[in-house]
């Protein structure tokens, strides 16, 4: 029988994790240096065949944005070497040693960080997840399999080569970064069956392929689903605030999942606040939608049904909800909200205290944008996903978030009683 | 349409996780005290009870194995109210500032613990582990939901009422602790829907118990599958340590994940020892079965095949197989281990460092028996399983593996630029 190329990159990941694992610092940091002066080397190939690569995705009738994510442009281009040497500056996510104590007996046992293994990759379009990816896996000791879109994939090979030479001329194993080159479905559908050899599959894209991914494979997931944000605006909130936090957390970038979707705004500075907030997202080209009491304040105003309530919009759109108290704006959240990012606008202490106590997401912001949510502004340097899973890593997925952990106990021919 | 009794539990459960979450930590802890208090008090309609359930059992014919762990005497019974006590004086996982800076722009942000939420224990016979569980999941602040075995329904449920009447006393939720009292499969097929309200389940029993769980449900699932443990004892072992620590690992408990199943000796002291080794297993009723090269050296032995190096006996019988080497070591470990504890007899720093991160498992031995690994001498006070999983928790879970963190921002008015 045959061994499918699927398993053979798989294999060689698995291998290779070995090695990575036992890779010094020292390496796997002139790795990711090394990494972007390669990367420096092929720009203008990069910039020319990503080029071609959009012009067959018009010509294919790809959507605008869709091909606005797939473009690399100089700018593109330096952030993206800027983020592997700064994942290169960040300290060692391996062999910190988490806990430990000395027994009475003498038994000395401590818990220290370890890398998870193998890292499967696979997401859509942006080709900067192909170089993001690569540096945090090295970074944490991680080999690291990427398979991204048919759209880009003679783009993504390219920085793939250029990255895994840097990776092989600092000492790491050939195999550490691989990606998939074979197109279509087959490639992911084997993939997906890899569990001998891969301990974590990362998705990156719709919520779609997210899900197609999940059910369809034994290997651990960590899932991005909705980013159905909330701000509830309190009734003591400084009003001027208030309303440019909520501008900003919608209308920054629309369709991103730290995007404001749904504003609440208590009962007792409705009145006073709607109409200064209707004009804001008026000047933004923001269309409202809110409850009978918006409406009632807000004469003209669409409906927000009950569907809007669940809607992770992504679009100039923004569901407007009164709320008598933060104990209902908290059940609000919690019911309806995908635990992603949700904020509040007080100037009471115990108010922020309660709701950031009370709130179950992964970030909660107090008088603060929910666009600041994310691994740039939480200092991880370079990330490889959000998680809106609770297991394991809640929010952005750094380089500290692959790693796992391995228990030690050093003894002197200790038995048990 | 009738909401299932099951469903009922869940929301319950996850309404009172919501407020056990801010039950400070004296409050937590006094109910730990009043729980172990309310069983001390009911101690003698427990025996009783369970004594009528064992009588059950053995009429239906359950192997003696099982009913000695369906067994509670004054000492299973004291040693379960001083693990109640003890788990109450672990730090608090909670509120824990995980890492945290500000930003230059003045942006505040740090990741502190936060309890999971709503926990699942699915069970088979042993009534410790209804206490046990109930204890570290009201001391992580996470609500409960216990499905025992139907041997031991009646007993678990006299504990968890105590239980319950001991952490309403202290003021926690009613609901914080719940057990199902309804008997039959049906009620596991529904739990194991409740994914919109349960936040991880854990089961705890033989292999295709938790394979049964872990393919049936969309829950997140702690899992603990083989412990195919090891001991490779090096050439410079101190021999008379190494046959210790070999046949403590081996014969101290048969019938646990820790315990022996292979051992590994090196080629270079194989002559010396294996004689050693095959008299102190003798008087231990240990029966070996060894690799070619074994049955060389000890005439008579029994062969180990290819399925033996994969099995986890939890019975008297050992593999023994004779490497030429750490690195043969490793390898085969890797191989044919299940990543729980493997240990190495050395007297070599440099062979015990290679051992230590080169072998995959959750607990890595030196020169100690395979048995103390665990809990108890890793100081997590109370466990509710062993996880053989890489994501979130390895090895023992805790109360501190019962946490997730959320990152919370403190802003004045902050945007995204």
């Amino acid at each position: 029988m045959n061994t499918h190329p699927i398993e053979v990159i798989a294999q060689q990941s698995r291998l290779a994790a070995r090695r990575l694992a036992a890779a010094p610092e020292a390496m796997r940091n002139l790795a990711l240096a090394k990494m972007a002066d390669a990367l420096e080397s092929v720009k203008t190939q990069v910039l020319k065949m990503n080029a071609l690569e959009i012009i067959k995705a018009r010509d294919e009738g790809q959507a605008e944005a869709m091909v606005k994510r797939l473009t690399i442009d100089d700018k593109t281009f330096s952030y993206m070497l800027s983020r592997l040497k700064k994942v290169a500056q960040l300290p060692d996510p391996l062999d910190r040693i988490l806990t430990g104590h000395t027994n009475p007996n003498g038994l000395r046992v401590y818990k220290k960080s370890v890398p998870l293994g193998v890292i499967g990759i696979i997401y859509e379009s942006r080709p900067n997840v192909t170089t993001d990816a690569a540096g945090v896996c090295i970074k944490s000791g991680n080999a690291v399999i990427l398979r991204g879109g048919s759209e880009a994939l003679l783009t993504n090979t390219l920085l793939t080569d250029a990255m895994i030479a840097g990776a092989v001329d600092a000492g790491l194993p050939e195999h550490a970064i691989q990606i998939i080159r074979a197109p279509g479905h087959e490639a992911v559908g084997e993939l997906l069956k890899m569990d001998d050899y891969i301990d974590v599959l990362i998705p990156r894209g719709g919520k779609s392929l997210i899900k197609r991914i999940a059910e369809g494979t034994r290997i651990p997931v960590i899932k991005h689903y909705d980013g159905i944000c909330h701000l509830y605006i309190a009734a003591d909130a400084n009003p001027e605030q208030a309303v440019a936090i909520a501008v900003n957390s919608k209308c920054q970038s629309v369709q991103v999942c730290n995007a404001l979707e749904t504003l609440l705004v208590d009962s007792q500075c409705a009145a006073r606040l709607l109409p200064l907030l209707q004009t804001a997202f008026g000047l933004n080209n923001i269309e409202l939608r809110g409850c009978a009491e918006t409406q009632k304040l807000l004469p003209g105003l669409a409906p927000a049904a009950e569907d809007d309530w669940h809607t992770e919009y992504l679009a100039p759109i923004l569901s407007v909800k009164i709320v008598d108290g933060i104990e209902e704006a908290i059940t609000h959240i919690n019911r309806y909200g995908s635990g992603h990012t949700d904020g509040i606008a007080t100037q009471s202490l115990n108010m922020a205290r309660q709701f950031e106590q009370q709130v179950d997401s992964a970030s909660v912001m107090i008088n603060a944008s929910t666009r600041l949510s994310g691994g740039g502004d939480y200092g991880l340097g370079s990330v490889v996903g959000i998680s809106t899973d609770k297991l394991h890593v809640r929010g952005p997925v750094g380089p500290d978030e692959l790693t796992t952990y391995k228990w030690v106990a050093y003894g002197d021919g200790h038995l048990r009683c």
